[in-house]
């Protein structure tokens, strides 16, 4: 029986969470904390909760999370490195869905979350969650660092095709769409649905806090520097990441749809949540709403000579809450799968 | 392990179906019929369910059936009624999603239906499959008809006043509004993203095929005869039923909304998918998306006298397919909740 | 040439205003007020409105509304009760968006929205602009209260049935369902996208503030006192609202579906913005997105022998900006359907 | 007065024709053609037209077409080509909503359209209606070949860069999002809002019909031959396209994000419908619903040297009947904005 804890259970990666760790015999969710809702009832502010759950939410500073066997932040950017540290020293393992340990260049996380560090010591302990790429090292992990909803995408999407040295990693470019949970449970003008409903916008086109921590991962497999255009759009639904991925095949290099479509499978095989669609089938975010799947696509465009990859998630689930789950699972040795085999929700 | 059998599971009753069905250890999917569909693989037509069920789709005269324990009807009305009584002389169980075995006068049935019945006979044999109402019946039903969406919503927010003669019986009022999935997976004009988005509207007020179903069932816990005012509605959403119920309080009589609530509460005791909200609380269709609860909340207005009931299902789980498990594990001596313990999907 | 000036132009009715009266060459926008974005041009705050409206926004007490024939209240409740009566002293015609001057028991006012009225004296003076019911009154109002959205609806669907007698006054429903839009521009986390999407709901069951409004417009035509189970709903779109409207034939009385038409087809005869619906039609907020209309229909349920009548209109057309346009066309001896000719946008 | 007539006024072009069209006192709407409706009322087939329109259908091979001045198709591809050439015979002007005059390379048509073209011989004295870049020869127009959508919101984007010879004209890559009105009204399962809604997807990434239109555009005002990526994606909501465009700059040659917004501003100065926003502001496809704007933001993504232009139009309004309206204004000898002046519909 693991015990787990849950920092800032009150948005929407933490209720996503609930809804997966809840159900599990394997996994005690002893405390949930939230500074608002202190000694409220975890279900009659959740009501999908109602009967599934009964407990109280706990006040920040709760001693039971050092009793924790892991605890996870799903809390707002430059939270967790306040008290990271000391769950660290009692010996509890911690997930963070937030930003604050991703960013190896302590300079360039500042730069982008616009404040100091309280603990960049950490960072470079922290492993970067993302387990088809880092899982030998998350077993051992004693923090880990989720990462973001785009970047999952994105970098699913574009791994195989730098790792074979396809294409040129100085022109890339990835125009993603994310449904409007990705900006979180705050009550913002932008987000109400009379504002965000019947339209689609891009948004964030001089910079976006994802685009370091794409190139970052993206360099790790990568021969020579990733240079990345990123175009993160909102899309009217709540959740699904759509990312289309431009990258031109390298000057000289010949490739054909059949070798893309095998190096793609290739690359996953064995992978459990990154499904490569058969040639021709294209995915939808609906196909992976409420599951922890990754769904790729990959097609040649023989015009421009360019290949183009099609990389769907759902932002909430292998986008955040799934991917934090399966990380969890490999941190305990358990079944990489267990509670993620949910199967989308459709229509 | 359950043997089950699934007929004409194209539709968004039968994709439900499969999405509870295919996770459990304790249930064999054997086979899956569709006429059109014959020998493609089911994952191949459902994306969400790559992965998680190897199966082709058979022809509808599949010998398979026969060998199964229990076999779904996922089929519009007026198909069912053919195969049944051979399915049945079989030794094979049956549980019918569609209309055919709902009503037990014939000619009611034969009206609203426009076509004749090929099994009367069944009929007065079939259960109405309203587990909070039927159950015992249920355990050893060999044809099981599950009830309606709206019928369900409906009957489950009136029953605890019918049944200790508090309202008028001749005076109900049901304003039922339905997400667009209760019209099912039909090429339809009216059903387009186009035509049924950004809009609300009633429908079928001269007459809906659910009128008499409600009143049956309603007139088995009522003393007095039942008149029903039935007013459906199409929102412009997927899932859910939300039907707002009206019942003038006898003359004579008088209530008080804690009277009401007790009603409710011991009225629904130990109903594992009826859950009655504390007084103040009131049910929003997302917080039963994707589960298999009933919300059901009970206002008085002493303006007019009247008691207000909000019940609230998601019409493809307790409102058809959810429901038919349920059914299911009554009849095989499970746990009847075994299956059905998912966590709505919010947001 | 009407000089206008608007107070509050950046909520929702603020800038229906502005979409219905900017093309108008017989209006001239001179003044719009906002205390947080005084000095920004309004196109720029609007972005449809860019290339239409060439004026920055004023402080809010500009002194340029003095100069104005006519002074729009766009605010929230309990603002314009503080300026209006220095405004009327100026000799400014005022029509108000707001709830400030509908009630005339000063008293329940002040129990529904919970502060002191500022200037008591002034409501009974001030018109309620309900054209079909007040115009005559309002052709010489100096002050008008522009009724609410639900209020809009509910009483031209109950009118032709009270004055006429056919009903019992002490046994109304009106179940009533609104777009997002009803709440404002507000940024409160129950109307976010990812909040109110995909979901329906009642709310207010307790109490609405509309519920005293629209019970005193019913009793000015209703021969005995008007009783009303009000019970709104929140629905998944932006715009629009539909009442479903339940009214018991008076004991003793007949009546047929077709003398229920004519009553009303008489009733609204040479309204122009009441669209009785052919018998057997039935209206959906999306014809009049966007118009001014109100679309009605009725039918008689003989089950429970009540009436039910279908009403819908564009909250913040009808139910808000464009009723008050219609109401300064009326007060300024225009032609009433000025400006208020727009087809709904469809699809 | 000018005598219009229309083919096939069923479908979304037709009715956002007749909303344009109906309230203009210098246009008489002489007759509307339909094979299936045929003497229908026009408002009781679109609900919003109710009171604005008085006419019925006629057949579709009405003489009345013959008395007409002008005559719009918006009929279904492979339609309009069978009887264009005996309207024109008679002096009547065509302006062609469908595809069947677009494309100038007749094989090419006939290989995407999957049909021979009736009268190749029209095709080259068709003039492709962009008023931006044929406004001269529109004027003289017997025939005008109304562009599609997605070639609109990217022609107008592309064009100035291929103007000044600034980009590589052959890896231009156009990511376009479209709602699905863009689909027509056809009663195909795809767009059901149970299928269409909460989800986005790409599609017709092998190839789609505007692929070739698209170039032939750009080819005119490129130096170097046009090669395109084009990605056309599924958005849920009713109407708009964005289109999100990718240029690498020219190797050798330095751009400015202020040179960049200069050659945009300068290429549109005058334009009366294309909106080249300030810097720093970027399209969203709700300000331009309902309106006749093509609303473009440029940006200079530095890390891949390549510019990043979003063009955003409402698909039946500048990318159909809108543009078919100005069209009209233009070969009429009108003012340009005539009737177009519409304020987008906002929220």
């Amino acid at each position: 029986m693991i015990k787990v804890g849950i920092i800032g259970a009150t948005g929407y990666t933490g209720i996503e969470l609930l809804r997966l760790l809840t159900p599990r015999a394997d996994v005690e969710i002893c405390v949930i904390t939230s500074r608002e809702l202190q000694g409220v009832r975890v279900q009659d502010h959740f009501p999908n909760l109602r009967g599934h759950l009964d407990l109280p939410f706990s006040a920040p500073d709760s001693q039971q999370l050092n009793q924790c066997d892991v605890v996870f932040y799903a809390t707002p950017h430059a939270v967790a490195m306040h008290t990271v540290p000391a769950l660290l020293d009692s010996g509890v393992r911690v997930i963070d869905l937030s930003a604050d340990f991703r960013i190896q260049d302590i300079a360039l996380w500042e730069q982008w979350y616009k404040t100091s560090h309280s603990c960049p010591e950490l960072v470079k302990d922290a492993v970067y969650g993302l387990p088809e790429v880092q899982r030998e090292q998350i077993r051992q992990a004693a923090l880990v660092a989720v990462p973001g909803c785009y970047p999952t995408a994105i970098q699913l999407g574009f791994i195989p095709l730098l790792e074979q040295g396809l294409v040129s990693s100085d022109r890339l470019i990835a125009d993603a769409k994310s449904g409007v949970s990705g900006a979180g449970r705050k009550a913002v003008e932008d987000y109400l649905l009379c504002e965000a409903t019947e339209s689609i916008k891009a948004y964030g086109v001089s910079g976006h806090r994802h685009h370091p921590e794409i190139c970052q991962g993206l360099n790790l497999v990568s021969e020579s520097a990733v240079k990345l255009t990123f175009t993160p759009h909102l899309v009217p639904m709540v959740r699904g990441i759509l990312a289309t991925l431009y990258a031109p095949v390298k000057p000289g290099l010949s490739v054909t749809a059949k070798q893309l479509q095998s190096i793609f499978e290739d690359g996953y095989a064995g992978e459990p949540f990154v499904d490569v669609l058969p040639a021709g089938v294209l995915p939808a975010t609906r196909d992976v709403k409420g599951s922890n799947k990754c769904e790729i696509s990959v097609t040649y465009s023989t015009d421009t000579d360019t290949v183009v990859v099609l990389s769907a998630v759902d932002n909430l689930v292998k986008g955040a809450s799934g991917q934090a789950v399966q990380n969890m699972n490999i941190m305990f040795g358990l079944q990489e799968t267990t509670g993620l085999e949910g199967i989308a929700l459709l229509p």
